[in-house]
């Protein structure tokens, strides 16, 4: 399908890919570049690409896909460093999670005749690092692709194909319109779970084992949200701040207003309140976007 | 182990209490009371009790073992039915989630010779009702007792063993104490949950098919858990009010600092909260509190 691929970023996602693109036998040619020389090794070392790099610009040449599986703020520095020595109709993409301020920063850099396409893969575990990928990471997930004004249809083509042949369902988007709909969905849920975890970090002082031994009863489930990659989710939030703030906003008005009705002892709109979000995830079993259930407590 | 135990209320926990007693043949003969005669012949016909019905004094009567698995709201009117015709030296215990109120409200209303032992089994899942009850739903997990003042050692000591032979780990605690640990452990997270997700849905209306085509972003996973019980929550939130507002106090104080460090894009701050964060969850798994790992995205 590709000459050659070069993945910027070989961590949870990048390997992942790297593996998926090796699997189903999808370019001649895999390289990545990461800043880290053990990790480039390390990469090789393990056949996940064929070559890697510190030498990003080196990677990068004679590419026909490039994919920036790097951290958002680290966008700016990496096209600093490929710009130039692009080839012409080279697809550019990356796996970021936030969309609308990347694809705006990397179209005004590029040149003319590069596809600048991002994708998002709404998929990932808690791991971070190449040892945790494995080429089957996007099957049966969702990829959103929010074409630039740099993208050609035939490349828009090729690149939704690219995300089907390794398992992914494809829907085109609006970069504006993803960035509000992953707030809601991804962004301000991890943000809570990382709230809740540090609350009871700060709570648990003199009852730390009592509540690390009785953390099956919720706490354990966003404990795994809230160990996710600090450095993709500091990106992720002051990336996409302004939503993020107002739906920040938002909960915090219905929070009180469930602290309210505890407080007097308003069972009746408890009562409504949780039997509506009941009814959401009939729905999001119906649409197949359900997992194998674990065993949680009260 | 027991001549006889009667279990009121055969929802998911007491049915699956049921069929555990019958695995590991704990009890000569186990009944059940429900309010619905629907769900009394349903339990008698899956073969789950060997009788049930709505008197729950006649199903109390003569037994050894009385296990109260209804919603916290409806322990007064259980005790109100059965306390006039315990069996002298009956183990009397419930599987409530809050343990300080119903304490003191059963302590004073039943006879002297009673063992009021409260137990709490911290397991669950999020579906309702005997159907998805099974057998070995407590295994591996805790169980906390809070003895009451009428308790016999003997009979804490019997007990404990009871719930081991189901698979449980049992600890004994103050309920003082227990109500406030899993104010943090799982009744707060479990608001959160319902909050976010409430607060997705009065979001969504515009979007709806969206959310829910990509809830699997994170907010897929606070859906299964804003997906239980509602009046099992409804009651736990009420009777734990105080724990529970003052959590939630605690936990606004802290996302109003995460949201100002969003906005002025403090990235050192940010990185500094979830790195911590992401070191609970290693603690979390040192302490075998872990399930298998759900793939979700980012």
């Amino acid at each position: 399908m590709f000459k050659k691929i070069c993945i910027i970023g070989c961590g949870l996602i990048g390997s992942s890919l790297a593996r998926a693109i090796k699997k189903y036998n999808l370019s001649q040619r895999t390289v990545s570049s990461n800043r880290s020389n053990i990790l480039n090794r390390k990469v090789v070392r393990l056949k996940i690409v064929d070559d890697s790099s510190t030498d990003t610009q080196a990677m990068a040449k004679e590419s026909d896909l490039i994919i920036i599986a790097a951290p958002l703020s680290s966008y700016e520095n990496i096209i600093f460093k490929i710009k130039d020595s692009l080839k012409k109709g080279t697809i550019l993409t990356d796996v970021g999670s936030v969309k609308e301020k990347a694809i705006n920063l990397i179209e005004k850099k590029i040149p003319k005749n590069i596809s600048w396409i991002p994708s998002h893969p709404i998929a990932g575990t808690e791991k971070s690092g190449p040892d945790f990928g494995f080429s089957e990471l996007f099957k049966n997930r969702w990829c959103i692709l929010t074409p630039s004004k740099k993208a050609k249809k035939k490349d828009i083509k090729k690149l939704k194909l690219f995300w089907k042949k390794i398992g992914s369902k494809v829907d085109i988007m609006d970069a504006k319109k993803h960035d509000y709909i992953l707030t809601i969905t991804s962004h301000v849920p991890h943000l809570i779970a990382y709230n809740i975890v540090n609350t009871s970090i700060s709570i648990q002082d003199k009852k730390k084992s009592a509540i690390i031994k009785y953390s099956a009863g919720g706490l354990r489930d966003f404990t795994r949200i809230a160990s996710s990659n600090p450095i993709m989710w500091r990106d992720i939030f002051i990336q996409n701040k302004k939503n993020t703030s107002t739906t920040i906003d938002k909960f915090i008005v219905n929070l009180k207003k469930l602290k309210k009705a505890i407080e007097n002892e308003d069972g009746k709109k408890l009562e409504k309140i949780f039997t509506k979000t009941k009814k959401i995830r009939k729905d999001i079993i119906k649409a197949g976007q359900d997992i194998s259930k674990p065993n949680f407590g009260r």
